[in-house]
């Protein structure tokens, strides 16, 4: 919208210092604001402080602005964010106290995935994600569900990209992707080894809205060799189920007893 | 900052199409904007194209608007909102589950309450907040912990104001509320009966964050008669000490083996 030369509207301006913020800098001082944006330090000023009178920026005792309680209470009526984190609650902790593992649920925000909530077991694999933050759909469960049931040219956009590599066995190679992709559709589940992190293994199935739509994705990530991935697939569709119903969606069709893929053995029924 | 009628700064009106949206209104068209800000619908028009283009609204199908993912995602970088809420996470699932009860977080902004987090056990009693909502403090069983707790200038401005009647038990004199804050700091822990419903009974304790303040409130709500509220009391004091610890705090003097109230027979240890 803006380029960084302190141009553009001032609507703008203000959404680009909130921008300015993320996980890895979540107190900035005013000279890093304006460092940040690209804005005079005296507009920055000027916006900071009519940010701050609002709540959407909290002043810290040592000097430095945060992100506001004032503005997470507004952004809380977010439908992808909090409004769909409410009604999924109780399946994704059934689902981590029953598996003891990594829950995750996730929507797709262009050609990114953002996390809307995860639960995180004790003792579980490490894993590389934080509610509120994105990652690259392709090598995660999540966002391959997600890929797999977008508009075609939203898939073609993903598969166009450069790939993201996160280990030696991420997928890279947009035929093979596209293929996967496919099979995900065809079993309704996705199943990632080894994608994200050597050795971590992600189960995921779509959550359907009411029109039909696929809105969100349920995963579990468990340590690979801990669990047989398979086992897991019904009870992530279960609560993929359960979810959709909750929002006013069917849970989409169970095409095959079991997952289509590596292997191809699914049969549909 | 701003008056209802199309002035103050560009930040601030834009800042007003944002605060138009609440839990009752999540969904707005543009001319209910315009109504709500009091704004031009020619200048509503242009704030929401830019506010819709960053991501801080999307746009329905129907063409209403609702705030949209890129806000909760940089939001949910407020140290107290989603910040407090993920270290908690833990304490206050293992609390819910245990008790079945409704278990609530919630923190101080200005004279009100906001909750950050609520997790509803199955078949509880009802209650009438929600995770982003705002509640007066004096009735419920966190908020008269974080009045208890917050500065003295802060009790005062929230006895002077006129106090919210919920039912015909709650606490509305300022000489016995400034008594039952007394007793919380006493006892370390609130408890709450037929005060926002007459069938509920809150039971609350601190939180304290690394530099030995309150931050935070945790409580159980449960059905009036369905249990013992003192029983809980233990559960929601080591639950509170739990999360402060995992924030840097120390948990607090425990102080007396059994609250002080209603009938001040606790002791100091």
């Amino acid at each position: 919208m803006t380029g960084m030369d302190g141009t553009g509207s001032v609507t703008s301006r203000a959404l680009r210092v909130l921008e300015a913020f993320s996980a890895d800098t979540p107190v900035l001082r005013l000279t890093d604001i304006s460092r940040h944006t690209g804005l005079p330090l005296t507009t920055a000023h000027r916006l900071v402080a009519e940010l701050t009178e609002w709540g959407a920026l909290e002043r810290e005792s040592g000097g430095g602005y945060r992100i506001g309680l004032r503005l997470w209470e507004i952004a809380s009526l977010a439908p992808r964010g909090l409004g769909l984190r409410e009604p999924a609650l109780p399946s994704l902790s059934d689902l981590a106290h029953v598996t003891r593992e990594n829950v995750q649920l996730a929507v797709r925000e262009g050609l990114e995935v953002v996390y809307v909530e995860r639960l995180a077991g004790r003792g579980a694999v490490p894993v590389l994600t934080r509610v509120g933050g994105r990652f690259a759909p392709a090598p995660t469960g999540v966002g391959r569900v997600l890929l797999a049931y977008a508009p075609p040219e939203v898939q073609e956009q993903a598969l166009a990209q450069p790939l993201v590599r996160c280990t030696e066995e991420t997928l890279c190679d947009p035929d093979r992707l596209r293929q996967a992709l496919a099979e995900v559709r065809h079993a309704g589940v996705a199943i990632c080894e080894g994608q994200v992190t050597l050795d971590s293994v992600s189960v995921a199935a779509p959550v359907y809205g009411p029109s039909g739509e696929v809105v969100a994705a349920v995963s579990v990530v468990v340590r690979l060799g801990s669990v047989q991935p398979y086992a897991l697939v019904p009870l992530v569709q279960v609560a993929a189920r359960s979810i959709s119903r909750v929002l006013g969606g069917e849970g989409g069709p169970v095409r095959g007893r079991a997952p289509a893929f590596p292997n191809g053995t699914g049969t549909r029924r």
